[in-house]
Parts: C-alpha cells; sequence; structure tokens
C-alpha cells in the first residue's frame, strides 16, 4: 500500500531481537538453570530448557520451580518486547497450574502477550515437555509485569 | 495430664524432620541453587537462600524464580510435614505476589499449612530479605497441593 | 467411516445440556444476577449478563464480584460437561486479572476446559464486555474445580 | 508525649470511615448482594453478608461468586483506608481458595494491606463462615489493586 521499505520491518525485529537477547543474557539464573532463548516475535517469545538432574524435585521431575522460572521470563520477555527501547520490565504477580508431571528432554515456555498497558501488562504462559515427536502441555501461567519507562 | 512420655513428641519432631530432610535432598533444584532447610515445626517450614549472581535476573536481584522454586518448596514440605509417612506431595498451583525487590545476604522462606484435607492442602509462604539487621517481606504466595498417599 | 447414528452424538449433546441447565438453574446468585446460559459444547460453555445498577462497583462498571461469578461459574460447568452423569463439580481456586474496564451491554464469559483430570480439571475463562458490533476482552481467568463423583 | 490532640486522630478515622462508606455505597452489587460494612481501621476493613437464597450455588452454599465478590470488595476498601482523600482503587487481579464448604448464617471478610505502594497496592482477604459461637475460614485471596490519584 505505502512505500514503506521492509527492511524497516526487519530492523525492528533485529531491534527486539538484541534487546531481549541482552536482557536474558544478564539473568544469571536463566543461564544457571542452562535455560536458552528460541523463537523471538512481536508479544511473542519461546524459552527451552533442556533436562537434567540439577533441574528436579525429589520424583525426579522438572521441579515446579524451574517450571516457574522458565515460564516468568518468557512471560517478561514477550511483554519487554512490546515496549520502547531502554524501558526495562519487572514481574508484579503470577499464577501457575502445574497440570502434568513435567517431564521430557526438555521444556518449552511460550509467552504471550494479552494485554499491554502504559504501566501494567498481562501474560500468559504456556509450558510443554518435548519427547521426540511429541509435546505435552505441563503448566498453565497467568501473569501481571510493570513497565519501568526509560525516563 | 496424662503420663505420655515426653520422647515420643520428640520422637515425632525427629521423624518429621528425617522425612523432609530426605525429601529436600532430592531435589537436584534445591542443591543446584544452594538453598538450605531450617527450622522445621509440624506445618511450619523454613527454608534459606543465599544470594549469589547464578540466582539473578536482569536488574541483579534475586530472580523470581528463585523466589518462587524456595516459596514452593517450603509450602510443599510444610504440607508434607503434616502427611503420613510414606505420603508424598506434588504442588498443583500457587500464586505469588513480589511485593519488594527480592534483594539481601539471603532470602528467607516461610511456609505454612492454611488448611490440610485429605486430597488438597493449602498453604501460605512469605519470603523475606535477609540483612543484617533486618527483614523485609519481598514475596507472598499462596499454594495448592495435592497429597500422594502411600499406598 | 462408521455407522455410528448421528443421534447418538446428539443424544449427548441433549445429556450434557439438560445435565448443566439443571445445575445452573439450581443456583440462587446466578438467577439474582441475571445471568444466562448461552452455547454449550462439550468442554466449552457461554454465559451471560446483561448490565444492570444492581450488579455495580463505584464508578458504574461492572463489579469484579459479578465478572468473576459469571467467569467461576463459566468454568465449573465447562469442567462439568466432562464429567459423567450424577457427577458435581466444586470450586477449589481461581485467579483472575482485570484487564480492561468491565462495560457494555453484557458481558459473556467463555470458560473452556485445558486440562480434564480424574480428580482435578484446569479450566481457562475469558470475559468480554459487548456492545453492537463489537466485543472487549475484559477479564481472563484460570480455575481449579474437583470433580465429586456421584458414587 | 506531645499535646496532639485526640480529637485529630478521632477525625482522620472519621474521615477514612466517611470515604470508605461512601465508596461502599456507590457500589450496586454490594447492596444488590446485602453486604453490610463492619468494623474499619487504617488498613483493614471488616464487611459482613447475611445467608439468603439469592448468594448460593447448586449445592445450597454461598457461591464463590458472592464470596469473592464479598473478598474483593473487603480487599479494595482495605487499600482505599490507607490512599489520600479523592483517590481511588481499581482491582487488577485476585487469586482466591475457597478451603472450605461457605456456609454459615453469614459470612465475613477480613481485608488487610500487605504492602501499600504508590501505584500498586497488595492485599490478603480472608473469609469466615460464621455461625453462633463458631467462626471458620472458608477462603483466603491475595489480591493486586492500583491507586488512581485524584485528578
Amino acid at each position: 500500500m505505502t512505500d514503506t521499505p521492509t527492511h524497516c520491518i526487519i530492523d525492528h525485529d533485529v531491534e527486539i531481537e538484541a534487546r531481549l537477547r541482552a536482557n536474558f543474557e544478564k539473568s544469571g539464573l536463566m543461564k544457571h538453570l542452562g535455560a536458552r532463548l528460541g523463537k523471538i516475535l512481536p508479544g511473542e517469545v519461546h524459552l527451552h530448557l533442556p533436562y537434567c538432574a540439577e533441574l528436579t524435585q525429589a520424583h525426579g521431575y522438572f521441579h515446579a520451580g524451574a517450571t516457574t522460572a522458565l515460564a516468568d521470563t518468557a512471560g517478561g520477555l514477550a511483554a519487554l518486547s512490546m515496549f520502547n527501547p531502554g524501558d526495562s520490565v519487572l514481574s508484579v504477580e503470577f499464577k501457575i497450574n502445574l497440570i502434568a508431571p513435567a517431564q521430557g528432554e526438555s521444556l518449552e515456555a511460550v509467552g504471550r502477550v494479552v494485554r499491554a498497558g502504559r504501566t501494567l501488562t498481562t501474560t500468559q504462559i504456556e509450558v510443554y515437555g518435548v519427547e521426540p515427536g511429541k509435546k505435552t502441555q505441563v503448566a498453565l501461567m497467568q501473569q501481571t509485569v510493570i513497565r519501568l519507562p526509560a525516563d
């Protein structure tokens, strides 16, 4: 319709990815747990967490704390992807239902923005246990985060 | 009133502590994060998590995932302390409000049973940032866990 | 593919609808608020709540309590639709984010089962403010219910 | 210690009570359900809801929606009691555990501020079923509200 050059859109995505990656890499916990950034879209972020014994609870499943750390980060990054450069994000609160034993070769958390507000943003995060040829949803989270403007 | 010997009560507490300690030590995540068991009472469990760079989010505070992992475990162990020997516990869901930046030399999570049911138990967990001479509440969690009977 | 007669499916749906309608009509609160049953599918139930001054909070919007009562009922009925005849349903807990002012000619709550378990079922409920030609999401709920078998 | 006249404190309490009562009376839903304001302290508000058939779910207990409406209002008013005159309050989100059947001659909700912030305030609400000579806790809520400053 207009002559907006395609590379602007690409630049926008590159800017978001760079910003989210920088935020992710400053998190000591994500590195300590072994989490990895996956697909990044405006308002949607995927994270992956390979299974290892350091992440387990007493029955050998992923500990709910590991599942939750991944989900919280995916939701916060999904919100951050909608913010302005320089803004930062803090979790206000969240609630998670652990709907199946968290098992598999890895977990995948998919965070999506439900509503982005000026101050508060609501997100939803699904977490899957991933095995070859099969994904099973293991958790569902609803989260509120707050935007801290760059000022 | 009766001549119930004191050592029975002591034995009961010893049994609970041994059971909770065994459960805690089977959790790879708690060891990986550096969490330690503190005070144990029937229906109340304290956990401690010393600060280190491996536990942080992008601003250098404790990551909400670390705070939550500690709180979830404290609530689950508080519930387990009320169960029968051989029973185990799984988290069904929880919700946490992060009411202040999670900072300090360590975090202390205090989990308490609000209502113990045959199947479902409701707990509440307070998390404090601990500095010399000062404790500041940083989070409040409400949790539902399920009892898996010893069969 | 098979010769399963269509009327069996119809009968199944009729049975579900009759069961949900009976449950809904036993709720004094739903009648008192003026709520109405809408579309019923296995695992998905729609409820409607026309606006009136008896449902408001101090600013004239639908009170969060009205929004929540509708959402809780939609989720409970969605779960009940998956249960066996004679089973009943109780809410264990839920969490709701009120993401926009709850306004409009009516509210529509859409409850869906996320995972149906033998004992516990997780549902998700979206609530919309409905105006002519326009629906705006005003709330998102995550709910746990328990099945009470007919025995 | 000082000669601050007692009536200043009384005036402060009177101002809070007047402000909360005005807010409460503008809520059509609270009137429609038959709720009544009880004790008011800075940061703590009690509400009462007498049982009647208009408040029930399918088993004849108080509907979770009625319990929740009462709890949400008690938490919001507890927060409002800490705000400046002219400020108003909106619920952002809450989570409630329904820990026992909600029965009794009336419900009593006790809302307390856990942490009052400039923008967001966290509250906790306990709900009791009240019978002659006996109170039983039936629900526990954790709530986030937002302050809307005067003008």
